[in-house]
């Protein structure tokens, strides 16, 4: 399945770049595939990864924080693999068609 | 913490009157203290309480559909307890004043 | 169609219930179906209706606030009314039904 | 602004990657700059520019499907300009930073 989600602190400092750097680590180093994009991440995993990964990831910003706002989307497809790269594939050979008309 | 979720099929017919119902029957089994709104349904309880009861939703709704949209907003604070009737009551008392004027 | 949103800043205290008693008031003025709940409002109008209620809320609060986060969910369908209600009777139906076996 | 946005009809088939494309064709005569990923497509422009793009993407499935699905975050920060490549720009420094150590 695919998991976009977005994770921030409420009510401290305006500028969230510092806890987006920790967060991103974690990501990275969870071992699965993922897309960060300028609002949110997507990662592909089944549920129990991609739920333990999230959780990892307000763990670490409860350790400094008081009130955390989490935010996930899952698109839960039967039988499907890849997507993170597929949806994207599938969409460029939509512009390209659309480019060479 | 709150959590506020929404789930249903994709590529179903449009009624989902009869997956809510299901939907509604775990939730109201789970134990845990939630309130039915008309777009989503807000559950409060821990992390990991709140996460069985919604995998429990989409394990039910993933029998009988391929693909499954979910999505869950997480208002985490920490020693905040009985917050759903809670927020609630605060905002009754915002609008008692403003009625009282 | 039915809108749930939810608009906060981000970057000021802790506590947003100022801004909630901002909000509800210029929501409750708009003459709008609405319902609190305690994650998000949920009105009832149609689209520019709808939208022109919501940015007028983003506009009060951005008077006080540098940085604003805004979500919103419409579900819209064709040729639906009252459904702000109706789908809470909906519900209460299979509650009832529930409840008397 | 950035305006993060998923939109798509509820009650038909499983594949949505026809109405991916009608909806990919508006965005991208739209002019705003936009960034797509697997799960949403994030655009940056002022409040109006916004919603009236994303209203003709409704408007557009509205024609061939009854009931339509829409989804959008937004992170208003004042005096944010360029925050579509400056977000992602910002993310990949602190990735480069992690690989050079």
């Amino acid at each position: 399945m695919l998991a976009q989600f977005t994770i921030f602190p409420v009510g401290k400092g305006e500028s969230l770049s510092k806890d987006v750097a920790k967060i991103l680590d974690i990501i990275d180093k969870s071992g699965l595939t993922y897309k960060f994009s300028p609002m949110a991440t997507t990662v592909e995993g089944d549920w129990d990864e991609v739920m333990a990964l999230i959780k990892k990831c307000r763990d670490r910003l409860r350790k400094t924080n008081d009130r955390i706002y989490t935010s996930i989307v899952i698109d839960d497809r039967k039988r499907a693999r890849n997507r993170l790269s597929g949806k994207v594939e599938a969409v460029e050979k939509v512009l390209k068609r659309k480019l060479s008309k």
